[in-house]
């Protein structure tokens, strides 16, 4: 294991934009006991864009530290999704940059935040895990033609599906937490927002990316970003921030504010613009500030539009958000890249 | 300013497929009053793709003819996402052709159309119509892979998310015009179309291309159009009456007739394919009249689509129908397009 | 008429991959009355990815064994979608190879499943394969990009449009088999699945792919792609048979296994990834399983995603796979691509 700089999360996004180089590299060496604990940890430090396995460690403690079977899911996600892309071939640099664990990650603990931890549902977390390996070199491809990374679209395409084929089989029980499907309607301000709804729901917004409700949590995911990338971890809290003042100013919910549900996004958004790709000026700022904005309306939109299909809307704001402002960059003059070194 | 000869729909459609080339000019130059009063109001023209401010100018005429509160919105919208084009370097030859502008005025008309005229929707709408010049940008540069153009899609998708996202925050008020969610149902014969309903939705198909239901404000959209490009006049009011008897035919109900539910989007298509891309002859004619048909149907289809969101289908059929004619024309040598001057 | 050795499916797949360079051939040259009913019959065998006649004329049996009227839907659809071609002027070794006739004829047999035989639904099953025409142009040059096949995506887009739009269209009158639109909700483990659902499932699951629920049919499909290609006849049955096994395993209803309803897709799936164009070994045959199995789990999805809309998921869960584990071959060095010939 080595440690990154502080340039950690600017790297992690060159990698996923290089990503693409990646057959060109001799395919399929075995690897070592460690080097795959290594690509293991630095994928689950993806999941908030570290190329860092200290980071990824520290973000697995937290997850531990409010559930063991959540921690536990984590590490076999990244596991089976790790090492379906050593059996694929897919070029070792790709490989130890942790790019191909994240998902894998993510959708097991999604799968089992939402279905029951019974012998069948880890085999469809396995299964699932394989799939966004699949959809992660599919997306690199895809995407290869305009130089953007996948971010977590595998995660949120197979997550989605895997839980919306639960409708169709019995075999596989949901949990209480799952929304029921219904018709979205006109909300009413709910609520008195509080500092502690502002306190909680700053570490809350944090801690749910990785669907975790628990302030704690948050805190040692700050502690693993700030080891990682100080200008990451900064970002982290002004992201969540920005999505929490955005949603209080425009009437949402209490309960979700508190909850950080308008927060991961926005920090997902805030760590991938805001730490090191755009050459710092006025114009970035804004440019990063109106995507941490965007992010939490966003949010709020596709919560509403995936109503009818009781689905949650994962990171798929953040995904779509982040895709658009990278999109948009080299038509405006004012937003330049950071030259790659 | 200066004004256009018929062939201005064609060089719109030039300057949208060209449109990719933007960074190649010099950067941010600062614009004069009556340089960025010319800009906002070709980008009024651009709604219905006239690179041309006094079509522009009599659009917003028709406009406050009906209301005061739209016209004031459609400028609010223009000045808002133009400016943020200004402000964030884009080329000034794309700015002052309109392309930042029309998709800011149509996003701002529809917010206004949908929700309560109150302080935070104004800000609401100023936030939409800059996010619009983002999302103007990332098509452009995700399209320019096939050379077709990003048409009104920003203002689709854009308006889409801050109207759903309504329904998360309580301080933004729809009005009662927003249809609710419900899920789609077969549909029967309902009225008689009489010959005021063929008069009344040949214009008012017109002026829903501005969300505006009356047809002397549809009479002046002609007349701008056709003092811009009298192929486009004619293609407009040619579009709406098919896409009106398509829906007659098909059993559409009388009242939706009437308001020209059926007309705006093939109005759009009309101009988009008939005033000027493609070489005049038998095969280019049917090609236009088949997109202009299925434009009706499609507009039929997502408006039962986005039943379950209670969502308007806006101009999307117009938008999807136009790409997919556009992105198969290489492919049929009887389709030619005009060669570029 | 020729007939195909036992690579068809392969080629009907490179035919697919290279056809974006059609319009380098001279146009629109007159077809013969025999040539066009080759054309017609090779449109038909590419449902099931057969450039061949001998198998489009054995689908064609199958189906009129099952039903005259889908048999002559299947007619009118590939005609008209050919002819169509033929008019435009689309290079002739396109139409001959088929490619411009199975999406009208799935179109026509999937309209008429779904509305009542009336004069009016006939032209209107007219009008959509013309525009499957446009929709399968515009895709081959939107999907040059990255050399994937188009499949049946055409096919997918029209029918879901055109069956939407009925909502709105009185004078359409819809059959019973059409899905009321409902909300998705948990499922639970229905009847007990015995010998005769595995056998029955096994053919349906074949006959399905052109709406035919008849095992009896299915027998004729894989006759006729037994004389085009041993491998995909095999391929078929195979893939019938895992995504029966994945339902079976994870709680599908007994009536919709016993239907062929998982099975289709997965079919579909087999043929397309299993008969030729991967270098067969152990990781190739790994990654077409998960693919079939990732089938049958998509199926089950996208079902339950487009219950709100009263929508039937038809053939999309094939397209989405097929084309992601197309798109992410290139990054596995362990699935190398069977050479060009």
């Amino acid at each position: 294991m080595k440690s990154e700089n502080s340039w950690a999360a600017l790297r992690a996004i060159r990698a996923h934009l290089s990503s693409t180089g990646l057959t060109s590299e001799s395919a399929a060496v075995p690897q070592l006991p460690l080097v795959f604990l290594d690509s293991v940890l630095r994928g689950i430090g993806q999941v908030m864009l570290q190329n860092n396995s200290y980071a990824g460690l520290l973000f697995l403690i937290g997850i531990f530290y409010n559930s063991v079977l959540f921690g536990f899911a984590v590490l076999v996600g990244a596991v089976a999704s790790t090492a379906t892309a050593v059996l694929l071939g897919v070029a070792r640099s790709s490989v130890r940059a942790g790019l191909f664990g994240f998902n894998g990650s993510l959708v097991a603990i999604a799968l089992l935040y939402f279905l029951e931890p019974e012998l069948l549902t880890w085999g469809y977390v396995v299964l699932a895990a394989a799939c966004t390996t699949v959809v992660m070199a599919a997306l690199l491809n895809l995407l290869s033609t305009w130089k953007i990374p996948a971010l977590t679209a595998p995660f949120i395409l197979v997550t989605m599906l895997f839980i919306l084929a639960c409708a169709r089989f019995g075999r596989l029980n949901s949990t209480d937490v799952l929304p029921t499907a219904g018709l979205p309607k006109a909300a009413a301000v709910e609520g008195i927002v509080t500092f502690s709804t502002i306190v909680e729901g700053l570490f809350n917004g944090v801690a749910q990316v990785f669907f975790q409700g628990a302030a704690m949590t948050g805190v040692f995911f700050v502690a693993g970003l700030l080891i990682s990338s100080r200008v990451a971890g900064v970002a982290a809290l002004l992201g969540s921030f920005v999505g929490l003042l955005v949603a209080w100013g425009l009437g949402a919910a209490e309960p979700a504010i508190r909850a950080g549900a308008f927060g991961f996004n926005s920090v997902l958004t805030a760590i991938a613009l805001g730490s090191g790709i755009f050459v710092l000026n006025a114009a970035s700022v804004a440019y990063g500030t109106l995507a941490v904005v965007a992010t939490a309306i966003v949010f709020a939109a596709m919560s509403a539009a995936l109503e009818p299909l009781g689905m949650p809307a994962l990171t798929a704001p953040f995904v779509i958000v982040v895709w658009l402002f990278l999109l948009a960059s080299p038509l405006f003059p004012q937003i330049r890249t950071v030259a790659s070194r």
